[in-house]
């Protein structure tokens, strides 16, 4: 990319002992400019499913994304049983320019990103596809807008599929018409095995599932995939799960469902739910926590533009990564109030329109004392549209949280704690936040360095929608010149 | 620009005594990141029409551009008189992504940037105009594409116009309907005036011309520029030359002009030879030059790549700033080979098709000797395409230059010099080559520092058409740490 920078973020993988290379511009690097070298090098500690994606700009909707798969040391096997290991790699597709989004995002008047025009599954997906593309019932791999992915299975088998979001904006469901999943694995954490007749999937959420070839031989079945949790206005994607021998682009003659309904927030809630620790591999949460930090998700005009705060504070990212700030000790880099652990819990209305006027752009961090327990409440809101409130779904960097239970309406600090699931709960990175509702999580702060935890959908991230913790910085290692170059590093230039 | 790398060039300041302000990414400085500051600051040493603009990747075809005018001191007044002084920039303007024009010049298979899609003067233009926008005789200025600068003038008065073009590839040819221009100066220089009925203007170039407005008053006039140089495909782009009180969105009833022929190269170079320095304000050039460079222009296939060569070197800009690393006597970041001060004159024949297969892309310098003179003589040659040679317009930074003379065909180096005006040429920054032909310039090396000089064509820069001088490095103070932050400038990080 001869004119564009770039910062690559490993999805996933914690960087215990690198926390420099975690890949986030603003956070732990300067953003790498063209024609530069960063060399990333991490330890990938524990098998699994993961990502890597740009953490720079809108950089993900423009298609810098793809999975990391850790194989499990020869000799340890998963608790489940598969033939063939397939990865499905889900997406949604803005046609515009990524650049003229994110000036809309930040301009007067705000312009909205607004819903993908197509659904891709594995970069394949469908536009303006005509009748003539359909009509014979075989695809027509002529138009490369209207040829989809195809899943050869043989008869019989046993298949896991890796199935990951990295969607800017929407939520999915997806679906293999006629066969049930079995659900697995949780962003690298075995899953107690669920079955499901559809996958509710999350932008920055990864999942295994095993799937039996099992069912009418001498036909094709639809893959597909649909928006949840917005009112979808993008048609439904599209791939197809291929029978052996059959023709793999001939096109199955059922209707391809439109998946469950967009506003079954109850559906999701009971999936996510659902998700436990398999229990061969329960891994138990501290009984108790050191610090409890509410986050309030709001929506807010910050200078007459469309922003998204925790607590009355929208991130802004600083010019010198806080990395390198907070290693050597700049405290005009960044905002060194410390930021609130709670919102006005007694008077503030979650179901009234976010007003919010104190809200600002700022960039304070959590500063959290190292190898202590940190329980985190995401505490949703309605927006500043009447009787609206969005999903998010919350990625923290460097570690994984205990997800210790979902709540609907206000979280209540006496009463929620004790219906928190501390017997087998999911270790994973990412977790949704639902309409109205609340989640919490519980993770270990013993990852020395400075996390980004933030909402995954790209265009409310640039709109500020997170925040940053840090601990242990005293056990950071000398920072490699090579994430320097910006801000402030550029005063640490000997000339 | 939240997400764009930029660097801006004072276009025609020569930047004496801070030549790490003069812009250029690669050469004087690194670019400045999103949400980073650099303070250009620098003596304007003498009146004049001036420029500014982008020098990163296609960010003048983006529209980062204007005038610089820098007014005469109290008291002292231009050899013409006039009654309003006007300014008219020149642009050819595409439609799309200027990052998808970086992206496919520099991508197999190769994509050319094409004809631009429209004219614009100061901005303004016509695209997809319908018979309603114009059937009625006046302009439509609710439809914002079909929308033309009008120029209001009062009858009798005497108007200078500015007219400069920033085209990222037309040469254009400017007229104003029914009136002649008489053109007083060139790049900041004041010229023995001449009449013209109508402007060739090439990138890179400013001139101001002189216009009486004698004409019938009852009606308006056409602007009109129409693209030269290469077979056009643009529609013309029109203004109104608006007589005061006619309405100003009135269009003329008559014909726009589409211009001159687009290859009448006579007629060009007939023009550009008319261009001598004011008889009052002559700065003699020295007499002999101390070297002299020969520079041959071709297209050439690198690495399957379309590229523009001098002398086989294809110029790639350096991570490092060349600046920072001859300041510091970095020897690994640029080729320390010196390039070639000429061509194989007597063997290369200019009227076929290049091939070149020795060129390459790197970045090597010409070291000049500090207050010494330098001839360039620029030669032109056939393209890649057959019966093709292309007109670029070269631009030094740092300095002005003599035009000494211009010839067709293979410069010879015996005869030629005999032919130069030595007498009164006009000093410029900016100068064209025509097809098959050869430009003689001459500047002293008088300002320590880094100096770019290279065909203004924006995509014919970014394919490599350009060399670099230095001189009088010693004589530079030390580098403001504004301009570091890329390449080698990390290892200068204290970390």
């Amino acid at each position: 990319m001869l004119t564009e920078n770039v910062a690559v973020h490993w999805h996933g993988i914690r960087q215990y002992g690198t926390p420099w290379h975690d890949g986030t511009d603003g956070v732990t690097q300067c953003a790498i400019m063209p024609g530069e070298t960063l060399d990333y090098k991490f330890v990938v500690d524990r098998a699994g499913t993961y990502l890597y994606h740009a953490h720079y700009g809108m950089q993900i909707s423009a298609g810098l994304y793809g999975f990391i798969i850790v194989k499990l040391p020869d000799g340890v096997s998963e608790p489940f049983a598969y033939d063939h290991d397939h990865t499905i790699l889900l997406k949604d597709w803005y046609h515009g320019s990524t650049y003229e989004e994110a000036v809309g995002l930040s301009s007067i008047p705000f312009k909205w990103v607004g819903e993908p025009q197509s659904l891709l599954i594995n970069g394949r997906g469908r536009f303006n596809c005509s009748a003539a593309d359909t009509a014979s019932g075989v695809c027509n791999a002529t138009n490369s807008d209207c040829s989809p992915y195809s899943l050869t299975v043989v008869p019989g088998k046993t298949y896991r599929l890796r199935i990951a979001s990295l969607t800017s904006l929407s939520a999915l469901s997806f679906e293999i018409e006629g066969h049930n999943m079995t659900v697995v694995e949780a962003d690298g954490s075995f899953v107690e095995p669920f079955v499901t007749k559809n996958l509710y999937i999350n932008s920055g959420e990864t999942y295994s599932v095993i799937v039996k070839a099992d069912q009418d031989t001498k036909r094709n079945y639809w893959i597909t995939t649909n928006v949840v949790g917005r009112k979808p206005s993008t048609p439904t994607g599209l791939g197809i799960f291929n029978y052996y021998p059959n023709y793999h682009y001939k096109y199955p003659t059922t209707v391809p469902t439109t998946g469950p309904f967009w506003n079954d927030t109850a559906s999701k809630l009971a999936q996510s739910r659902a998700i436990k620790a398999h229990h061969d591999y329960v891994t138990a949460p501290p009984p108790t926590s050191d610090r409890v930090i509410v986050l309030l998700n709001t929506q807010n005009l910050v200078n007459g533009i469309y922003r998204w705060s925790l607590n009355n504070i929208s991130l802004s990212l600083p010019l010198t990564p806080f990395l390198v700030s907070l290693k050597h000790n700049f405290t005009d880099t960044f905002d060194q109030n410390p930021p609130p652990d709670t919102y006005d819990v007694e008077n503030y209305d979650i179901y009234s329109v976010a007003e919010n006027k104190n809200a600002a752009s700022s960039n304070p961090i959590y500063r959290i004392d190292f190898n202590t327990t940190v329980d985190i409440i995401l505490q949703n809101a309605n927006t500043m549209t009447n009787a609206t409130s969005e999903t998010h779904p919350w990625h923290l960097h460097g570690h994984d949280f205990w997800i210790l239970g979902y709540g609907d309406g206000k979280f209540n600090i006496t009463k929620d704690p004790k219906s928190y699931n501390l017997a087998n709960p999911i270790l994973r990175n990412t977790v949704p936040l639902y309409p109205y509702g609340w989640t919490a999580l519980r993770f270990r702060a013993d990852n020395p360095g400075v996390w980004l935890f933030h909402c995954h959908i790209e265009s409310h991230f640039y709109m500020g929608m997170g925040v940053v913790f840090e601990a242990g910085i005293d056990k950071v290692g000398t920072l490699p010149k090579s994430i320097m170059g910006c801000g402030k590093t550029k005063h640490m230039i000997n000339s």
